[in-house]
């Protein structure tokens, strides 16, 4: 498997896993539904996706900091409009 | 810092990262309600998670298969739950 092809499989995931809060925030936003998103669920992930931030500057990688960052701020979104709308 | 910290902090958040959608797969089985889950959130989701279990076989790293497999069956149980309840 030439090197590239692995650098592009990793960069469109990395894309991927961090672009798809966007819909999820913006269908809480529209519809101000938030009844059946697991608090618990978003609270751990939001846990994971932080350390997941430290381990990025740990190692020096921008690529998982950058990632994690802009996933953070989704989910903080998500969180703080779930616990308005219950 | 020390490499051991590294690999804990790394470690946990991809343990954190991974069941973290146990609740929200449980939380769906019990109440079967999924209006507020978006649909194209989770859909990107688990095509940016199958890329990355794809690019974990590609460099052979065994953590980020067992992660998104993981992710990646979870996912499946909420996309299905979310095509059946609406």
């Amino acid at each position: 498997m030439p090197s590239f092809v692995v650098d592009i499989v990793g960069s469109v995931a990395a894309f991927l896993t961090t672009i798809c809060w966007l819909p999820q925030t913006v269908r809480i936003i529209k519809t101000k539904e938030t009844s059946a998103i697991s608090l618990a669920s978003q609270a751990i992930f939001a846990s994971g996706v932080s350390l997941w931030l430290a381990y990025g500057f740990m190692i020096s990688s921008w690529p998982i900091i950058a990632a994690n960052f802009i996933t953070l701020l989704l989910l903080i979104m998500i969180i703080f409009l779930k616990l308005k709308h219950g």
